[in-house]
């Protein structure tokens, strides 16, 4: 398959198994009781794996932060107007948004891109604008996009991964903002699992029990109308997802060509990663899960792609956040296999004959 | 209750409510979906009301961890020998244990306190000796320590937290070091919830079958034979426990009196916190669970004291490692009160009418 005669699916090796069985040698031998540390110890030797180096190093992290609007919006799906997509973008490039935050606290830069926003954004030097239209169509009544805005958006996406990744980025994280999109985050996740639509359909920033019922019967008609096939990634993203879920699905598949890890953040991330696996699964051995988010779909989703998030602390914000807030962690996993002492090293005695 | 004539129990005020509800309203405020940044909006709320400070700042991070033997250890319920207690504390010294990564990855600094280990260690400018003993008596035969030397190390531990306060200590997480410990711990968890033996009781630092069952054949007995008094925690320490626990107890109290947050590791820290819990109820307030450890008690622990552990990574180490991992999501929590923009400030519109 390809994006465009230009741009074709970038490649995505699988990780390199024999060094992953060497940093488990390593793991084994610090001073610890064995395999004690869990999960860390998991995401130590994935990272070896992926960066196929026994010392890896995380010094550069960037989350990348896709903006755009849904025109199915205007069906009343959300808590918020439309406007606030928009808003909240100004509000990332001053600085004052959980990510923002949440990203400094890690030490991550964060890129903010408007994949397509509904609104003229001024140009701002903390903002790409990769703009492919001002929001998708309301796909109540048609497709979101046509496919080949979905191939562009997904190479826009590539495009900017690779810019990070030439800049020195190590650990790339995954971010959104965009009225609407738990909406078409949930018909992707329908789309894709074959879960009922209930199932994975969850109050998205905060929508009442009426507003609920809509969202699930525009879903619903939604997925019967279009009949978007499962075993074509491109064909459900084209017809229920959105601009940023497309940009973000670039994203990952570039960064784990570039054999990096890709720190998902929640549920319209994990969007993206459902259609990132449709095209290439071998991106499932670059994923590390960052949080498991409040939306039901979630957990579906997780389990679709086997990953295990590393929090759970009931968010629901997106932006990136659960991201960032899993970074230190990952970066922890990292250095507990760099800077650890072996059993030797410490003239620590070994277990009990 | 006193714990000498000298030092009586610290006093633990209750967290400050009407400036918590005051947190909520900033939190409310900010440019996110209402309750969207879940646990760490509770963590945040918790800390303003132990700090009473609407803007709390945690720049100053200690782990205390505390070692001791344990007499029990000569029934052969661990997989190592009594010998690597005084080998990894000198592990501690030189930098190369799990809690020294994972407490400069946090960014705090580490006190490494014998509080009872079974061998004479040189002198140290970043050891701490608060020695009760040189080991608990076995606790199969006899009580691990009199009332006095549990009230000794108690008092010890106070006076350890109170120390890193006067210098700046604005957050205060717990960590252990005992070849035994896990032993002390199921014990003393088993008498305080009144939960099964066999309900409490895991594999520690990884030990096999008949080694597990002799475990729980040690601890049964013994509570058969002390009959610790539930009403009373300070006789369950002194007839199960050890110097590290009560040490860490009187960490916990001190600190909690002191109006610091208190980030407790796993199980062994738990047991220190169920006592602690026994001996001034009020202390609840203060706690805040990193993790939820491999060991099957720790849950039961957790439930008992009504916390909720905010990672969940299949730890199983101690040393403070999972309090030095969970110190950045705290950090984090407080950031987003003091830096995120309100809705008003960042012209963000809120909830559709």
């Amino acid at each position: 398959m390809s994006l465009a005669v230009s741009a074709p699916l970038p490649v995505i090796e699988g990780l390199d198994g024999p060094l992953m069985q060497q940093a488990q040698r390593r793991l084994d031998q610090l001073t610890k009781p064995l395999g004690s540390l869990g999960r860390l110890e998991a995401i130590a030797k994935q990272i070896v794996g992926i960066r196929r180096d026994l010392r890896p190093r995380l010094a550069e992290k960037v989350i990348i932060t896709m903006a755009a609007d849904h025109g199915v919006a205007a069906e009343g799906v959300s808590a918020y107007p439309q406007a606030v997509t928009a808003q909240m973008v100004a509000n990332f490039l001053r600085g004052g948004a959980g990510i923002n935050v949440l990203a400094r606290h890690a030490g991550a830069r964060i890129v903010v891109v408007d994949m397509g926003v509904a609104a003229r954004l001024s140009p701002h030097p903390r903002l790409l604008s990769r703009k492919i239209r001002e929001g998708t169509s309301n796909f109540a009544l048609g497709p979101a996009m046509t496919r080949e805005e979905a191939c562009a958006a997904i190479a826009a996406g590539c495009g900017i991964a690779r810019r990070e990744i030439e800049r020195g980025a190590d650990l790339i994280g995954t971010g959104d903002m965009g009225i609407g999109n738990t909406t078409s985050s949930s018909a992707i996740t329908a789309a894709i699992t074959a879960q009922p639509v209930a199932h994975v359909t969850g109050v998205g920033t905060g929508i009442d029990e009426r507003t609920h019922a809509r969202k699930l019967a525009v879903i619903q008609r939604a997925l019967e109308q279009h009949r978007p096939d499962p075993s074509d990634a491109l064909d459900v993203l084209a017809k229920v997802g959105g601009f940023e879920i497309a940009g973000l699905v670039g994203v990952i598949l570039a960064t784990a060509a570039a054999r990096r890890p890709v720190v998902l953040d929640g549920f319209i991330s994990g969007a993206a990663a459902l259609i990132a696996d449709g095209l290439a699964p071998t991106v499932r051995g670059y994923l590390i899960a960052s949080h498991r988010s409040q939306e039901p779909g979630h957990r579906l989703m997780l389990e679709h792609l086997r990953l295990a998030p590393l929090l759970d602390l009931d968010l629901r914000l997106g932006e990136g956040t659960g991201a960032a807030l899993a970074m230190p962690l990952i970066e922890a996993a990292c250095r507990v296999l760099n800077e650890m002492a072996t059993f030797e090293e410490a003239g620590v005695s070994t277990k009990s004959p």
